[in-house]
């Protein structure tokens, strides 16, 4: 089966668990568009009701709403679910986020969510976090040189750039690719979270409650 | 001698430790005006040579320019010292700023300086930290209900505005000003600045290393 054929199984998963009337924090990215579309699908069809979205991206919440799904801002109200997608998959469900850049907003729709289900094919499972990508780090644009300067005392970051223009995130800010040489990049997460300048990381530790991740010949479920 | 003259006077007093050829951290407020005064008096004197300034805002950054001043944006490289007010000042030289709006920026050159000289009269004197003052918290725009919601459990958080109007930093957030109603604000500040949501806080701890403070009669120093 083709990576996409994947991606859209593992969403098609995930909205089993949303239900009528839930509040729902929906994510950004390559498997979340199958997750849009399956719940659009739904209400459509009429086997969902009353279902709200709110999105952690402009581009999701544009796609969302040219396909029928009532959104709203992020407020202080509780989400019943969120589902997104992720960089990295570590075995007790930690994740590396933010490969697009929206991992700042991500992270405060999902921190609200009651259930956090992330969705992925396997190509995303590792051992530990970091074996592949870096760590996103979201840093104030102001003395930039000089966070970027605090970083590389936990590993190699590198500017985020695109066609040689720094890149800008929804909320103005700058990105930072922090590779980890060695060593595991979740012990110092709330140490990077502290540095002044920087805003958020793309570690998500302890939030995913459970992961749908699409095989070659299945779709898995893992828990917390 | 009236409240200005007294601040005149502290300003004065800590250019006496700026040193030809210095790169300075220039803060921001009704103090801080006095020192960019005196320093511009100084460089155009010819007591002064070489002298770069780093601002904290766009305001200093003007009236210093306006002054004559060559001012240079905040980089990686370090600031021989940095001058700024402050808005409660604790005996062991803690402090809260922020009422001005400014205390991101100003932490972040702060912390970039190899001596940081705080200047005040002496109504910011307190015996502990929270005593007049709310704690400024700098937050995302985004889901910022949700943040407030999580500084609840801290004390009581207040989203500043002008004329009914939300305030917008230089760096595009907002500001919530928390206030503490039992207990010491310096307990939780690595707490505050760990949620996400929150940029940074107003609370600088253990970065003054003087204190150049007017009283009715005389100057005081304290050094940390």
């Amino acid at each position: 089966m083709n990576r996409e054929s994947l991606k859209e199984k593992a969403a098609k998963r995930a909205v089993e668990y949303v239900k009528s009337g839930m509040r729902v924090g929906i994510g950004t990215g390559s498997t979340v568009k199958y997750v849009i579309l399956e719940l659009a699908r739904k209400i459509k069809a009429g086997e969902l009701e009353n279902i709200v979205g709110v999105a952690t991206s402009i581009e999701s919440e544009n796609l969302a709403r040219e396909n029928g799904i009532k959104t709203e801002d992020l407020d202080e109200r509780k989400l019943d679910v969120a589902i997104d997608g992720a960089d990295e998959i570590a075995p007790n469900l930690d994740l590396i986020k933010g490969a697009g850049g929206a991992f700042l907003r991500e992270k405060l729709v999902e921190l609200q969510a009651n259930e956090f289900i992330v969705v992925a094919d396997e190509t995303k499972l590792v051992n530990h976090l970091g074996e592949k990508m870096p760590v996103p780090v979201e840093m104030v644009r102001f003395g930039f040189e000089a966070t970027m300067k605090r970083l590389e005392s936990f590993g190699k970051p590198v500017l985020r750039r695109k066609n040689n223009e720094i890149i800008l995130t929804d909320n103005g800010n700058f990105i930072a690719d922090l590779k980890f040489e060695n060593g595991d990049p979740e012990k110092p997460a709330a140490e990077l979270k502290q540095l002044s300048g920087v805003v958020e990381t793309g570690l998500f530790l302890g939030m995913a409650k459970r992961a749908i991740v699409a095989f070659e010949n299945e779709i898995k479920e893992f828990t917390r």
